[in-house]
C-alpha cells in the first residue's frame, strides 16, 4: 500500500486485470462458504434498507466485481422472504490506495450492476469509512501486505540487514522483523474496520498464506520472487540499475502462517472467527508454466520495478525471470503447497 | 456528461485544473451565504453522527475542495454550541461522469482534510446515492450540461440543423429544441436528488446563466464558443478535420435564463427554493486577456475538440481561436454580462 507498491493499472496485456486471475478464482470457489455464512452468521438491523458493502484493496478490477455480486447474491439470498427486500439499495465502496488505477475501475463497472458504485481512496491500514457505518466489507489478496518495511531491513550496515528483496524465511532475524510489522499491521486493520463495522457485519477476508511449518522460500510464490530478486541483483552487477536502489528495494510482503494470523484476530479481540477454511479449487496451485508465471509475477510486481528502475530495467528483469522459471521448473515441480483461505469474521 | 464532453484531466498546463480558477472564485465569494443559509435553513436529524455531502459534477479539483470546505465550515459553524459536534464524521461523495479523471482527484485530496472522500462514478441525470442518504449536496458550473444533443439538430437535412457548434440563441428552432432538453435535464436532476437527500437537506447550485432577455451570442462565453466554431470551420474547409465530424460536433450546453431555470425548479416541485442569488465578485467577469480567455476555453473545451479531431487539430484550433480572441478584444468589451449565481434547494 506504500506509494511505489501498487498493481500494474490500466487495460494492457500486461495489466494485473489480465493477470490475476488465479486471485479472482479463490472468490468463486469459496461462493458456497460465502453463501452458507452469510445466511446463518450476519446478524444487522434488517429493518435498514441500505446495505453498505466495501472491498478493501480492490486493485482496479474485475474480481473485485465478482466478489461484490457473490456477497450481494447472497445477501438477497438470505432475505427472499422479507417483504422489504425490494426496498433494500446496496452502495459499494471500492478502496485501495490513492495511487490505484481507479479511472479504470470506474470505467470497467459492470453495466447491469444493481448497486451505487463509489471508490475510496487510502490505506486501509487506517480508516476510510465513517463509524459503524459498514455491514459487510470483503479483502482479497491484500492483507500479506505491510505499511512499511521494518527498521534496519534495507541498511547493509545493520544487523537486520536483509540481501533479499522479501521475507523469504531463510533468515530468522528478518522474519521476526516482518513478523512483527505484520503482526501491528493486521491489528491496525482490524482496529479501523472494526470501528466502521456496525455489531453483526461480516468481514470475508480471502487470500493465501503459509500452512503451519512451511517457509516461504519452499513456495512457488516464494521462489518466484527468489527468481526476481536474483534477477534484479544480475542487472546491478552488469550496472544496468543502481545497486544503492536495489539495495533499498524491498517488498511491503510478509507470507503469514495460517496459526499466526488466526492468533493475530483472536488477540485483537474485535471481531469473532466465524470461518477459518482452506479452500481447495482448480487454480490453487500456480500452474507449472513458464510464460504463465512470468506473467502473474509481472502484472502483480511489475509495476514496482519499474516505478524505480524504469520500464526497460523492468522488461529486461522479466527476460531473465523467465529464463530462470524455465530452468527451475524441476524444483518448483516440488515446491510446498501454501494454502487459499476463507477466513469469516463478525463485528463483535 | 456524454463520454465525449469532459474536462482536461490530469495536472498539466493546459488541464482544467490550473484554468478553472474562474469558476473556482464562484464559491469562494458565496461563502457568507452559504454560512448563512446553512446556518438558518439546513434542518436535518441532529442526533445524526454522520453528515453525507455531495459534489454533482466535481471534475478533478480543486475547485471542489473548496467548495467541500466552505460547507464543512458552515455545517461545524452551525453545530458549535452542540454536545456531539466532535461525534459527527463526514463522507463526502464526488460525483462526476466515470470518464473524469478521478485518479487526479484523488491523487490531489487535501492531505489535511477531516472527512472520507469518495468518488462516484455515473452521470447525475440519474441516481447514483442511495434514497435518503445525503444531508447537503453542491453542483458547480455543471447544470448547464444536457444530456444529449436534440434530435435534428446534427442533421445537415432537418429544419432542425443546428449550423453552429452550440445553441448560441441565434436561431428560435435551436432554442427551443435545447431549451426543451435542458428542462428535461434539469428535472431529471432533481429527480434523482430528491431521492437521494433526506428532508431538510440543502442542495447548492452554483453557475452562471443569462440575465433575463439577453441572448448567449452576446456574451462572452456565447462568443468565445462562436470563435471556436468558426476555427474549427475554417479547419474543415482547408481539409485538415473532417466535415461530416464537424456536422455532429454540437456542444451539450445551454446557458439558461434566470428566470427559466427558477420555474424549472418550481415546476418541479420537489425542492424549496430557499434562494437563488446574484453572487458579485472580482472574478465574475471574464479579463479581456487573449491568453487568458484562450486557455480558459482550451481546458473547458479542448478535450472534446482533442477527442473528436485529435491533438493536432485541436491544437491548431486554439491557434485561430486565439488570433480571432485578439482581434475581437473591441467586441467582447461591449459583451453583455452574465450572472453568476448561488441558487440554494431545501429537499422538502
Amino acid at each position: 500500500m506504500s506509494t511505489t507498491y501498487s498493481m500494474l493499472g490500466g487495460e494492457g496485456p500486461d495489466s494485473y486485470r489480465e493477470h490475476s486471475k488465479y486471485q479472482g478464482a479463490l472468490v468463486i470457489a469459496a461462493k458456497e462458504n460465502i453463501n452458507e455464512v452469510i445466511s446463518t452468521k450476519l446478524d444487522i438491523d434488517t429493518s435498514s434498507n441500505l446495505i453498505n458493502i466495501a472491498d478493501f484493496g480492490c486493485s482496479s478490477g474485475p474480481n473485485t466485481f465478482n466478489a461484490v455480486q457473490i456477497i450481494i447474491d447472497a445477501v438477497e439470498l438470505k432475505y427472499k422472504g422479507e417483504s422489504n427486500l425490494k426496498d433494500k439499495e446496496f452502495q459499494v465502496f471500492f478502496n485501495d490506495s490513492s495511487n490505484n488505477d481507479f479511472n479504470t475501475l470506474f470505467k470497467t463497472l459492470p453495466p447491469a450492476r444493481k448497486y451505487f458504485a463509489t471508490g475510496v481512496p487510502g490505506s486501509f491500514f487506517g480508516r476510510v469509512l465513517p463509524r459503524d457505518s459498514l455491514h459487510l466489507g470483503v479483502s482479497s489478496y491484500s492483507l500479506h501486505f505491510i505499511s512499511k518495511i521494518p527498521n534496519g531491513i534495507k541498511d547493509r550496515n545493520s544487523s537486520a540487514w536483509n540481501e533479499e528483496i522479501h521475507c523469504s524465511g531463510s533468515s530468522e532475524v528478518v522474519e521476526k522483523l516482518y513478523f512483527e510489522q505484520y503482526k501491528n499491521d493486521v491489528g491496525g486493520f482490524l482496529n479501523a474496520r472494526a470501528q466502521e463495522f456496525v455489531s453483526g457485519g461480516l468481514l470475508l477476508l480471502l487470500g493465501s498464506c503459509r500452512l503451519n511449518g512451511n517457509q516461504f522460500f519452499e513456495s512457488v510464490e516464494g521462489m518466484m520472487v527468489d527468481y526476481i530478486g536474483s534477477s534484479l541483483n544480475e542487472l546491478a552487477k552488469q550496472g544496468i540499475i543502481d545497486q544503492q536502489k536495489l539495495d533499498a528495494f524491498k517488498l511491503p510482503i510478509y507470507a503469514t502462517q495460517a496459526d499466526d494470523l488466526k492468533q493475530i484476530i483472536e488477540d485483537n479481540g474485535s471481531f469473532t472467527i466465524e470461518a477459518f477454511e482452506k479452500i481447495t479449487h482448480g487454480k490453487g496451485e500456480y500452474p507449472l508454466d513458464t510464460n504463465y508465471l512470468t506473467l502473474a509475477f509481472k502484472a502483480s510486481l511489475g509495476g514496482s520495478i519499474a516505478a524505480l528502475f524504469g520500464q526497460d530495467a523492468m522488461e529486461k528483469t522479466y527476460e531473465l525471470v523467465r529464463e530462470k522459471t524455465q530452468e527451475m521448473l524441476p524444483q518448483l515441480a516440488k515446491a510446498k503447497p501454501g494454502m487459499q483461505f476463507l477466513i469469516v469474521l463478525r463485528k463483535n
